[in-house]
């Protein structure tokens, strides 16, 4: 455990960056939850060394949380995804990698969670990459993991997350963050531009979940055994 | 098994026609396999006699097949899709339901089998909706199921079939036919609109089949038990 990075989540006072925060403190990993507001931060970062006791966890402004280590987590809702990109140009540098978790819901716009926004660049995750300092690369991931079952410690996963990157090495590195959390499997889903699908995900789960009132993950058959990422 | 329809499968002779017109005739059902040549259709019927001794099996002009039974199945590839439509047009009749498999890849303009065309309609299932005369309803299913898997008598399924359509008593119908192949099982994914994300899934298994030289399949996680068809 030791060895771990620091995890840094912009946007992490909200739903799935709580989420994940609690995750990867529960395996040991040092968090540093950004927000736009660092009282915000604070308390949050509070409430999850309450969660889990002897976590290293610091609230940060999203900026400062940004430098804390070399793969940032992105987890804003759509419609604030530039604004942070905007407000992150100057702390992210060459080298970092920005996990983007976007997804564009119709509901950034009061429209539908089963539909989703065009997007100019593709995606929700080609948009972050035209809005990084050059040097940093962007990688999209966990989109489809529900919220609601991040913050039920008692709650298992079983699923996949897929994951789009133009290069493995990286992908690699971040498969390795998101396996931290139990049940999860890193799933090599192809280029950046792949985030195009990967992120409708999300509204085509929501429109079952609404069907069966369920809470459903994606998971692929198929898969040879052994460590893809290796 | 004497109260299955038959299935009239419209471009039968392809390998996703072929390959369920086994499975199906394998599960007991009568099948009218449909094809622009009946000659071809008649050879494909014949090979299927061999591979299911006892099988109900005929070889058809498409048009003739698609009035074999209300169910019909539309598997041939996007850039035949509105071709085998229009030709559809004097043969459906009303109450009958058209299930699309069309995936629309860039494939069908010499792009890549990772990519996928827009469709003014959204999605080919809703191209189909409109091409097809009034009172017939349009389905969309069976987009993720591989060739390979089905023409294999030995592999076995256990995946999941996504199903978008505007009324849930015709995707009900759909599904138990779908059912009748082993280890698949149907989902309710939300209105026709829906086969806008379902018709990318099959880009996606095909970047991560590169990947991983293997055959995925979709699964959901997190659905209840019991049959949300009845």
């Amino acid at each position: 455990m030791a060895d771990l990075p620091t995890i840094p989540i912009v946007g992490g006072t909200g739903a799935l960056g709580a989420g994940l925060a609690l995750r990867w403190a529960q395996a040991g990993a040092p968090i540093a939850i950004g927000s736009r507001s660092e009282e915000r931060a604070g308390e949050a970062a509070a409430k999850l060394r309450e969660q889990v006791p002897g976590a290293s966890v610091e609230g940060l402004h999203n900026a400062e949380a940004a430098q804390r280590a070399e793969i940032v987590f992105l987890t804003v809702p759509f419609r604030a995804q530039s604004e942070n990109l905007n407000n992150l140009r100057e702390a992210l540098r060459p080298g970092q990698i920005l996990v983007d978790c976007t997804v564009p819901l119709a509901a950034a716009v009061s429209g539908k969670a089963t539909r989703s926004l065009g997007v100019w660049q593709g995606s929700a995750a080609q948009q972050a990459q035209e809005m990084v300092p050059e040097g940093v690369t962007v990688v999209a991931a966990l989109h489809t993991i529900g919220a609601p079952t991040l913050a039920d410690p008692a709650a298992n996963f079983d699923e996949d997350v897929l994951v789009c990157g133009d290069r493995k090495a990286d992908k690699g590195r971040v498969a390795r963050l998101i396996e931290l959390i139990p049940g999860l499997r890193a799933v090599n889903a192809g280029p950046l531009e792949m985030a195009r699908i990967v992120e409708q995900l999300t509204p085509l789960l929501i429109s079952v979940n609404v069907r069966y009132k369920a809470h459903t993950g994606i998971k692929l058959t198929g898969l040879p055994a052994g460590d893809h990422w290796e």
